[in-house]
């Protein structure tokens, strides 16, 4: 027989009765019932009963396990009588009878109970994380993980994508997040950095004639602690193509992820239609370029019906350049209670508060109530009414000045108001590719024109797009929102160097300084480069939507806590002097 | 139409002939026939010949390319006449008329040609490796390192196994070799480490009871500069299980192994036998513990022959204290050329040269040839043939002295001897599993017992061994070597704090040392761990195996050059000093 087990813990069943086997694994509960002892015995399958009394040679070792300890058993397969057959477990028909006992691992007094829902402090659950592991939402949180990637490789290898991997120990990368650096032992006073992206070298990749590349790639960026995020790393599918256009990229993803939400998904309903909306649209219809369409409410514009109307708030701040006002429709609103609360709402999000009228029918017809409606009016009101195609029993929210100053809060209530209203769809995944970025932004302050986000996406419209009004020129650049996260995000690259330093020169980049800090990927471009694109996927943040969890350490097998410290192996730590003489540094003493 | 292409350069056959296509990709070769300008169209999937003469509106464009421009072309589908087609290429049956041209990427003066096979300073290629990547060889290589990778995966999955990532910016590890550092910027003065290898973090999964565990996994260590390995990181195929022996270890990864080099093997023969040899053994036959073993050659113990016999050099020799006299056996090296030949090599290898006999035939029966026959006498000469069973044109080689002192070169000139006579097996892979390896060794100088390989391994035999005579105790430890390369290495791990205390008390670490240093390992081992233990397989190693390079830049995609500098991306760099700022670190002025 094998030294540990014949079978494991979820094997066996009925057809097993009579057989002589090993087990091996973790004492999961003891229970003594007047002189039998039972056990469920657990590893990574799943769990069987074993038991023992006073007959057994085992008894006496068999009485002194623990909680956690592991151990490994010989015994006798019996069945259970027919009331204790346990229909949830796989090995519910049957119980083993323990002739033999060996104590693979003792295990101390436990800080961390793993059988049982208990709920324990992040730090004790980190610092003990081996134990924090065996419980089984950890489990299955960590297999989930673990399918989900093999499935996004499983599905971009039958699309014609190989995996390359690309240098982690490399150079200082042009993405906008501070690097971690890594001191150079052999050039004293001179660093490496870990890769915020691999996006230079799968550009790079491209340049290389390799058509088509993917990787489930880590990214470094040494950022300050957030609940969702991990302080310093993350994993990416990253993909890119070459000789493509923005929908060839859309048409290879959008499959991966789909498969992937459907596979994975437990029963949710995934989306079919990932409808393509501009950047200006997002913001306009749902406040932010991440928006959650299970959430049926679009924002509209709602100015025209209050220029110069009898609500002088409004009406004054429109006579101010760049303002609107902004209209959210709450369908089954209707009530001042929930117009308060929402108002309330918003002034807790720091402003003035929102405006609102509710539809209602107190037996005399449908009436337009809240002080906004008194105040412009009952034509405007009827207008307004009518745009938004609301009726009695429904609400609409109003929100007014720079788009800048009220956007953001705008989008949150949005979010309030579905949520609160039952509008928004619970088991669903809806995406939406969004388009058009801006390449540029005007800072509000000193007037300068800066790249608004990725610097090498091929703008729309090529160098003619770049002789007019910079603000005005759009890239091929597209983020995935899902329910609300962004999931995906990417472009079609810049590839050609007259181009990019054009680009560049907009936002107040001279040649030189690119050619500096982008030297390898721009000298890349003067020799033949093809036009590609590509994009990547947030894993973390994907497989955090599949385990429906808000807190990323719930899907990373040994995070790092949110002072990015790892408690259980001690890190970071202090250097010997031997490692800093070696890598010519010294500690500057802090106060 | 796409934007670029209908087809792959490697896509048409006659069944197109006719047909409006469109093509891009690079200019491979351009040649001028009188009018006709023919262009080799190169793309990841192949060749495509597309040609234009004056009447084609694309003509005066298309005189204007250069190698490695990248292009797109529009044209129709022709059959070649029935002499030229080219039966080596999928698409020689056809060419392509080009009617238009778009130049996608314009290329300057090229530093290095792709056409051809011109060879190129490495610093050369690995300052444009996009061009160098572009060659058909490197397409192949880095393909190739590509799908063994995911074949690895395929088998692993298909064993039940689950990959899981681990940190990557974490704690210095007790591997033993040189860690990079990262510095921490929110704690300043403190480190983190690149983990030289998961195996702490695979050891903690099992304690998490994951039980089946596999990564593709960067290991990183600072090693100085050497042809056959990077000097920053490089890749394993890391896998670990729990409840098993070190068979089933074997068990497990020898079909893994053995589908790979089947697979991308190219048929050559890939041994199904994979022998088990004891460190010792291997030692003594081969003089190496990753014996090559396409090479017949076994070397053997001659000392009793030369004990106080007239060769006085070996026979004082074998006065001192554990000296021994060992014979490679040469068949078919029997000539006093090839003899001398091989003491010349050992003499630059640094021995004083190697004893040798060889018998031949010169009419008038065997005789024993060479000065060492002579010297020992016939009947010593005849013992010896008959031990290594040599006969009429065959050699033998005798090294002695202290074990230490001649092995290697003896391991190295078995080398040499099995390739210059022939008998290498070209064409297969031959695989040992090198076992037993001893826990301790004693310093030659300093008489102190410390550990030889991996501190983590079980003894064999547990406890008990560790009671008696250090040097004795062997570990469940395990090589795999292939071709005479270590491809694999791995143990069934100490799993018992209490043994592990005491096998590190005998390397002279006390209790305290090792829970400060192992603290995260230690600590898991008092919570109920389960027996376990696993390897790690090279793959950059194996993919030049397969590859059948010596060179490790050949099979990494962006490799760093020998002084661990990136050329192309300029790493490592001087850091801003806002950076140094940040994470609290001055870089001391060297001289």
């Amino acid at each position: 027989m094998h030294a540990y087990r014949s079978h494991t813990c979820a094997d066996l069943t009925a057809a097993n009765v009579g057989d002589t086997v090993r087990l091996s694994g973790w004492v999961h509960r003891v229970r003594d019932h007047g002189g039998v002892l039972f056990i469920d015995l657990r590893d990574h399958y799943g769990i069987t009963q074993v038991l023992c009394d006073g007959d057994s040679p085992a008894f006496a070792e068999l009485e002194k396990v623990r909680s956690e300890w592991c151990i490994r058993i010989d015994g006798s397969v019996k069945a259970r009588d027919p009331d204790l057959v346990n229909p949830k477990l796989p090995t519910g028909e049957i119980e083993v009878y323990v002739r033999e006992l060996e104590v693979l691992g003792a295990a101390a007094e436990l800080p961390l109970m793993v059988f049982g829902e208990q709920e324990y402090p992040e730090e004790t659950r980190l610092r003990y994380r081996y134990l924090d592991l065996r419980r089984e939402a950890m489990q299955a949180s960590m297999t989930l993980r673990s399918d989900v990637v093999a499935s996004m490789r499983r599905r971009m290898w039958d699309k014609g994508f190989r995996e390359y991997q690309t240098p982690i120990i490399t150079a200082s990368s042009p993405e906008g997040a501070r690097d971690f650096l890594v001191p150079s032992r052999l050039h004293p006073g001179r660093f490496y950095a870990l890769p915020q992206a691999p996006q230079q070298f799968k550009q790079l990749i491209m340049v290389s004639g390799f058509d088509k590349y993917f990787q489930i790639a880590p990214c470094f960026r040494d950022e300050d602690p957030r609940a969702d995020r991990s302080p310093t790393d993350f994993y990416q599918l990253d993909m890119e193509m070459s000789f493509v256009t923005q929908q060839d990229v859309f048409d290879t993803i959008q499959p991966v992820l789909h498969g992937v939400f459907e596979e994975f998904g437990q029963g949710a309903k995934v989306d079919e239609v990932w409808p393509q909306i501009s950047y200006r649209d997002a913001a306009l219809w749902y406040g932010t370029d991440k928006p959650d369409l299970r959430n049926p409410i679009k924002m509209q514009d709602c100015s025209e019906h209050f220029r110069g109307s009898g609500f002088a708030i409004f009406a004054r701040l429109l006579e101010q350049e760049g303002t609107e006002i902004r209209a959210i429709p709450a369908p089954g609103g209707g009530s001042r209670k929930f117009c308060d609360r929402m108002n309330a709402f918003a002034q807790k999000e720091g402003l003035p508060g929102m405006g609102y009228i509710f539809w209602r029918d107190q037996g005399e017809g449908m009436e337009a109530a809240g002080p906004l409606a008194k105040n412009i009016g009952p034509e405007r009101t009827e207008a307004i009414r009518q745009q938004l195609g609301l009726g009695v029993g429904d609400a609409a929210f109003f929100l007014g000045g720079k788009t800048k100053s009220f956007e953001k809060v705008a989008g949150k209530a949005r979010d309030v108001i579905g949520e609160e209203l039952g509008l928004t769809e619970k088991d669903r995944f809806a995406f939406a590719w969004i388009v058009d970025f801006p390449i540029y932004e005007k800072d509000e302050e000193t007037g300068e024109i800066d790249f608004e986000h990725n610097p090498f996406s091929m703008p729309q419209g090529g160098m003619e797009s770049l002789e007019g009004d910079p603000l005005a020129v759009k890239g091929y650049q597209y983020d995935l929102a899902c329910n609300g996260y962004e999931i995906v995000s990417g472009a079609i690259r810049n590839h050609k160097p007259e181009i990019m330093l054009k680009a560049f020169e907009i936002a107040g980049y001279g040649a030189d300084e690119v050619k500096k800090r982008f030297g390898g990927l721009f000298n890349a471009f003067q020799y033949g480069a093809p036009p590609h694109g590509g994009c990547a996927a947030g894993i973390d943040r994907i497989v955090m939507l599949l385990a429906d969890t808000a807190n990323i350490r719930e899907v990373i097998m040994f995070p790092m806590n949110q002072r990015a410290e790892d408690l259980m192996v001690s890190a970071p730590s202090e250097p010997t002097s031997d490692q800093l003489m070696e890598l010519g540094l010294r500690v500057i003493p802090q106060d």
